[in-house]
């Protein structure tokens, strides 16, 4: 049981950690962190949070659990003065969209403290961000992604994904090498191909005649060209070799069908059109569900 | 006042246009025609028309306004048996998604008929397709490109421009060369960046391990990816000088970005995030509004 939980980041995941562990949880208290002084403000004021404190180390040393939902790339100096202000007995998840990078950052600034470390990735969020955006339903029936072979303690390891089953989500066992390089093709790709699209439209002469005439297709392609930029600077910056290798891809891909279309092409342009198309609907019908054979809890 | 419609392709826009035109037209008969007979008699079923005719030409005779709702690649030919059937008052309009196609095969294919040719197209759609996805609110509130230049009758002009509006459309006047510009970008683009990933996705060996994992991000990407293969085929050919330049221009943005991720140049990168995102959220608040100077009605 956790008496009182930390969250490091009261924006959209940890906002929604902190909803969600008071709704389903019996938690003493929930004490909350954020450099953004108006962000902190705001969650206490939502009630995401039942006091603010002062500094990461005040929270440090008040928390039996700390949940780390920041921008990875912060990940690293909150892990170094995490190591230093902990109790024995506090442990550290976080909710970072790059795995290895995070245990990378575990590794090298939580010194003992690394032991207690649980790292963990719901798959859940939006274009929206910030306290406001905090929702205690945000994890209901979604997939988060937890490391066995990478989690040191299996007492903690089997505590989370208990805590993640109560908070309504999905646990599902894989390696931070693996979670990075399917999350760099399912996730990252499609944000950084969106922003690419958008960011161009943006800033040609004709991007206000263009914006005037886009429709449905274009806003939910653009839906995620409105998420956070430091997050995804941060995730960019942080699971690049295989974003790069994904980018690699998909401009190769774009490159085929541009040729297709360039030479009239139709049996081949029609075929991956249908590959596409037929392929979505298999998804949508559930015949890709993760894992079936997975234990429903962890050994 | 129609008395007797025509719809040539009753799927989900020729089935929407006669499903609003009977709602809020007076019109005395629609009769559809579809070279898919099974869509056919399900359109017939579900009275999107009154009755299917045994062919074009059978239609052609019986209608005062024929709507062409097909694939762009099948119109030349539509239209040559078209313009040996019409009786001398019938009009003819489209809903094509590339418009100086339509027009070069209006003057290919229409002979003196083409006089009578109004070229329409209403943003509206999305991925479902077929009788079964047409609503006759489908056209409420949506723009229908018009093009007052290349529309030789002024009063059939006008006369669409009416039509449009008694069915929920909102009218624009815009010529061939810059519709097809505008939604090379903002429609066709889109639609094959997210065609070409999902198909390279359903193409790769581990393509149902990446299915598996994906989450909201992916599905609003990959919705156009839903969309009628052989329809989308036919917007990649017919407005092919449009479409290339604007991928041209895509794969050069994310060329760019990629760049930007490879040297970790985070300045770059996040400039392009903001700019994506900032210009995303003035787009939804309304401030690119197209033409509001134009006259709300044909002069």
């Amino acid at each position: 049981m956790i008496h009182r939980l930390g969250v490091v980041g009261v924006g959209l995941l940890g906002g929604s950690f902190a909803l969600a562990t008071r709704a389903r949880h019996p938690v003493n208290a929930i004490i909350g962190f954020d450099p953004d002084a108006e962000a902190l403000a705001r969650a206490a004021e939502l009630g995401l949070i039942d006091r603010p404190a002062a500094s990461l180390a005040e929270l440090a040393q008040a928390c039996d659990l700390i949940l780390v939902a920041a921008p990875v790339g912060a990940v690293p100096a909150i892990f170094a003065t995490l190591a230093t202000h902990v109790n024995r007995s506090t442990w550290i998840m976080d909710v970072g969209s790059t795995k290895q990078s995070v245990l990378a950052a575990a590794r090298a600034h939580l010194g003992t403290v690394a032991a207690r470390f649980v790292p963990a990735h719901p798959i859940a969020g939006g274009e929206r961000s910030g306290p406001d955006a905090a929702s205690r339903d945000l994890f209901q029936n979604r997939h988060v992604i937890l490391s066995r072979s990478e989690t040191e303690d299996a007492g903690l390891y089997a505590l989370a994904w208990q805590l993640w089953e109560q908070l309504g989500a999905r646990p599902l066992d894989m390696t931070s090498v693996e979670h990075d390089r399917v999350f760099a093709a399912v996730s990252h790709l499609p944000h950084f191909a969106s922003f690419a699209m958008v960011g161009d439209y943006a800033q040609r002469a004709d991007g206000p005649l263009l914006f005037a005439h886009a429709g449905g297709g274009f806003r939910d392609f653009a839906r995620i060209a409105g998420s956070s930029p430091s997050m995804w600077r941060d995730i960019a910056l942080h699971n690049r070799e295989a974003l790069l290798a994904e980018m690699d891809r998909y401009l190769a891909a774009l490159t085929v069908m541009r040729q297709q279309i360039a030479n009239a092409d139709s049996a081949a342009l029609t075929s991956t059109l249908h590959s596409a198309r037929d392929m979505r609907a298999r998804w949508l019908a559930g015949e890709f569900a993760p894992r079936d054979t997975l234990p429903a809890q962890p050994d």
